[in-house]
């Protein structure tokens, strides 16, 4: 059994910090660095990407609304061509910085109401894909299980990985059960734990109504914006390798 | 006799514009793009990139200080490290936008307050050398002719190309006469073209104080941010190609 | 008959400009000038002020979104109470500004996505009421003739204004028409102004079905954004004043 | 024996905090208020303001550089009228924001690079000094003791109070000693209380060569930026208490 872990990490800005990187930094496989949008700036960025580096983790993109006020949680209405511009600009930031961290950007996962809106909407998610198709260095996209996003990138003949969340609930689609209703969020860690165990050795994840459906799923998404966050990352990580579950990057980027 | 004409575009940002791109980018044959520093947001740069596309010009980044308000003019102190981070992150999100524009940033030329201080400043000259030395691709910059950015540049092994100007004065070391002495700014356009034609037939260049001296310059940078100005260089350019002269662009990027 | 005109000013930010501005301060008698949010910054809103004093121009917050990338235009999805704040945060800034030009902030017209909003939201209309009640110097509130903002603005006993719009056409409640029906926009300068010296001799205002109506109304809007739109203000100010209308301010500031 | 304390509050961004605002509340008497400068933004404010509210603190805004990358420590040049007016919007800003939550801003109190440049360079301290006096509401300036910015004001007839540092080494003219000089700061937090305590009782303060100098302060400048500052701020009010000082705001805004 083999899982990636992954955490958004580079969120701060200027005088600002968010999170405990360097804890979350030993503990992820993969990690999806801020690019100056929805937070970070060039230093920060910097930062980031050494320490990414030093710990061996693989980076990924993480672009989001040019909103540091609403940190990318808002949606900011624009077209799809200026979205295709926002991704590719934040992006190619983010590889610019990389260059001098002796680093490589390997995949892109959009951030907050751009990710989100990336799940439902065929237009803003081909405006990411085409964005990130026409970076050099065959980038990969790492999407949320079943989403418009996976979909288009598949489409597109770009890579795409899929992000599970081991502490929400899932319908029968396959998509994570809306924030909003009862039993969105397993707030069990143990619970959620062993639901995530049972996923990797079968592939089944439980939905809120019916049978288990197969899921692919090749990383798990944990935060670490809350010393309890950075705890429960802490606590799975270490379920996980007791039960031998190997953690390791989705993306081989030796 | 064969010349390089570069002009500052792109340098609107959202609902603002600034200077004709579309007439200076038929007179040119080198475009410095902003990249959201100084100036411009990733829609704009799209812009940009696909007019300089549509007209066969060369690109060029032209990072500035991350100060719009100011239009990058104002120094803000920083460490060389943060700059170099600032020039690698605003040179990456010019070349992501421009690979779905299906075009190459092909040099780097520092704006401003940033241009200037790079001409005096090694620590801020190498920060930038430095970054632009990490991009791939091999990027060149345009720095004016005899400045420390051009010196480091050319023993870090980055390609490096000289810009000089028409309508100013140069000192006996080279280096541009500081714009509050007397003289420093030629406002006759045909002595000013009349001296650029001499220039061009001998690389001799007349200075404030002595005889002339030799400089090696392979573009002149022509400026667009007024009817006038934009006036001035069509004059310029129909002068020098009624002289035989060939404007084409310094780096061959076919 | 007697009318005010007024126009959004001060709408450059740093480096770049937007319109005429002196030009439209010879035509108008109250002056919405922006607030550093959608446009503007300190020193530009001074510049602005300054003009407006030297006019005897009226003087009225026209603060928006912080959005200067999307000009104001698109909605940021915000709180109520986050809307009070930024509206009182802009009024502020701005009033704070005229102190030092001498001037005085009269009323409040609240710009681009946030003024439509506000034209059908209550929450949102009730915020900026709200934090225009609390300002000192009991500002007014200038709002589009028939819309939500206008009447929270009178339940909640702020002194509120009507602004009309030669060019546009009128629905039977009283509203515009929205811009993509047919017939939204008056394209002849002529009828449209005819139609205006119509409804300042009878208030009545002709619709798209049906009879007239009444509607009250104590300014005119003309925008001053173009060669083009400034040519159109200069012609209604100069066909009112043919007919014997006086210009004036709809608050007195004596 | 009576003093005032103040701290910078308000300071987060957006999603960013910094340093524990409700602890430094029930600790001092005056709180500096950030103004969307080097730090804030509207909602921020409100929410600062309504904690001061609760605790009876006298409120000061904050200005500073509007650079929340470099948080307000960078010099940006400007000149005397652009700093005036930045200056104004920001003090405004606070100003309806404060009105909208029942308070009153009192006085005025220059942050980071802004704050220091103000304490030698006439100029700028006669540019902060006029933006304050035009505002309405007689506000007060809170100086360092000694400087530039406290004669301007003076000269001005504005109100101005000083403040001192209880970990700051001071020199015979009465300013404090550079930070780059051994024993500019006082690292032993008792021999801080202890001198402060005898300069209460004195109105001495002891210089780094000769004799004692007179100073006068009304304030003391604690920190809360760390939980470090937070305790040693703590350490410092119980150990004023515990001598019989009354902690109490230097202006008298009943």
């Amino acid at each position: 059994m083999r899982i990636d872990l992954n955490s958004d990490l580079g969120e701060g800005f200027g005088p600002w910090t968010m999170g405990d990187d360097a804890a979350m930094l030993s503990l992820v496989s993969s990690a999806n660095i801020a690019c100056g949008g929805h937070a970070s700036d060039p230093e920060t960025m910097l930062a980031a990407l050494e320490q990414a580096v030093a710990r061996g983790v693989v980076i990924g993109a993480h672009p989001g609304y040019a909103d540091r006020e609403g940190f990318g949680r808002r949606i900011i209405p624009m077209t799809p061509r200026a979205i295709g511009a926002m991704v590719a600009a934040q992006v190619g930031a983010l590889a610019g910085v990389a260059a001098i961290a002796g680093a490589r950007v390997a995949y892109v996962k959009p951030h907050g109401a751009l990710g989100n809106l990336a799940c439902d909407d065929a237009d803003v998610a081909r405006a990411i894909v085409g964005a990130v198709a026409a970076q050099p260095g065959r980038l990969a996209i790492l999407a949320i299980s079943g989403t418009v996003l996976e979909h288009e990138a598949r489409a597109a003949g770009v890579q795409v990985f899929s992000e599970i969340f081991a502490d929400r609930a899932y319908m029968p689609d396959g998509r994570l059960m809306p924030r909003n209703r009862t039993g969105a969020v397993l707030h069990d860690r143990d619970e959620a734990v062993d639901r995530l165990l049972r996923f990797l050795e079968t592939g089944q994840m439980p939905v809120a109504e019916g049978a288990p459906i197969k899921l692919a799923a090749q990383s798990v998404c944990v935060h670490g914006d809350s010393p309890g966050a950075v705890a429960m990352a802490l606590a799975l990580r270490d379920r996980l390798l007791a039960q031998g579950v190997t953690i390791a990057p989705f993306l081989d980027v030796g």
